[in-house]
Order: C-alpha cells, then sequence, then structure tokens
C-alpha cells in the first residue's frame, strides 16, 4: 500500500491536511496540500501548503519563520485527508496564538471566548508586503 | 463574537469539522457540516455531519451506534474549519478502528503501515442497507 495510489485529490487537485502539535498536543490548523506542495513536504520535513489566496505553494511559516517540522504523517480510512504531526516553531496561527483554534464556542452565552494567550505580535512579524 | 457570525460556509454550503477524542488525545476523523449538521450537533449534543455521499444530514454513529458526544467546540482564525473535542463511543472510523488515521506513511520504504489495534468487526456491526 503505497502513499501515492490511496492520496485522494479533490476536484481542485487538493487534499486536506490536519496539522497536530506531537509536543504539546494540540491540535494547531487545517491546510490544504496539491500533490506538489506534499510533494515538497515529504522531500524537505517542512509542512509545504497550497495557499489557495495566492494560488501558490508556499512553505508554511515562509515569512514569519514558524515552520512545521513533520514527525508523523497518517492518511484516513478513505484516503481523503491527511494527519500531519508536527514540532511547530513558535506558533501556527497568524494572529499571534499557538494554534489556530484559540476561541471556544460558549453554549450558555453563544459567545465565542479566547482560551488562548497571544504569543507574538503578528504587526512585528509580518512586514506589509512590498 | 458570536459563532453564527463567525463561521464561513463554503461554496457547497459546508465547513470542514476535525474530530478528536478529548480523552484519548487522538484525532479522529475530519467530517463536514452544512447549517443543519451544526444546529444539530449544538441542539443535541451529540455530531451530526452532512455526508456527501448521501447527500443528507445524519447523526455520526446512526447505524453503528458509534456516536460522538461533543465537549468542545472551538474555530479556527478565518472561521474557515471547526475543531470539535468529543468522547467518541467505541470507535470513529467504519473500517474498524478508534480513529480514521490508523495508517502511517513510513518515509524509509514509501509504504504505509497500520499502526492501530482493530477493535470491532465491522461487517457484524454494519449490516446490509434493505
Amino acid at each position: 500500500m503505497r502513499l501515492e495510489d490511496v492520496v485522494n485529490f479533490d476536484e481542485n487537485g487538493l487534499i486536506p491536511a490536519i496539522i497536530f502539535d506531537s509536543d504539546r498536543n494540540k491540535t494547531l490548523t487545517l491546510c490544504y496540500m496539491n500533490r506538489e506542495a506534499l510533494r515538497r513536504t515529504l522531500e524537505t520535513g517542512l509542512v509545504h501548503v497550497f495557499r489557495r489566496s495566492k494560488n501558490k505553494v508556499m512553505l508554511k511559516g515562509e515569512t514569519s519563520d514558524h515552520t512545521q517540522q513533520m514527525k508523523e504523517l497518517l492518511v484516513d480510512c478513505e484516503g481523503n485527508s491527511l494527519l500531519i504531526k508536527v514540532k511547530q516553531n513558535v506558533a501556527a496561527c497568524h494572529a499571534g496564538y499557538f494554534t489556530c483554534y484559540y476561541r471556544r464556542f460558549d453554549p450558555a452565552s453563544g459567545d465565542l471566548e479566547v482560551i488562548e494567550e497571544k504569543i507574538f505580535d503578528p504587526e512585528a512579524v509580518y512586514r506589509p508586503e512590498k
């Protein structure tokens, strides 16, 4: 059973990948990979994603240096999604949190509450593009 | 910040939801919800999904009784995906494993290896549909 025989890319050529930090046992983000992003991830050991808004393959952390070092790659039963366990450098979220899932739904109020600490200042890390 | 103001459904009316077992610290599956599946999940406390192959909302575990009791619901920074922490009854995967991510990529060989124990017999649980 080889990886390339099992993985299904959707009609846009993408597969969703759940990124999970092994050391801290936290789900970090959900990203999308095309065939090229998956190839580069496997070759370099660093997570590469297909950024839909920019229509290109990018190294996760290219601007911020907040890279994700791949530890394990798992495939779901139907080959429709990946689970990639990583060691996250600094933080995964562009909003300054370790994980993108920093807001929890409070059933009592119907509101979202922030449950994580902000660990970096996005304005200091992401310089305006020239 | 209310949940319904933050959550984005895609052009097919769906949002992906990562299902994670809190007790065992395992990512179980990636499912898709439409507005109705999300509403029923919040109302009942049991994960409901939009099953794309059947084009309808279903209770996860409807056939098998392998339901997922919601403990927490989190939203990502952009409102494009959910992380739902659950207590899984028996197992999440229709193939008989606790998690759908039971196969790991082995970089040395390029093959996938099964790393989980099968904990139920799918043929005994899923009777043929009438």
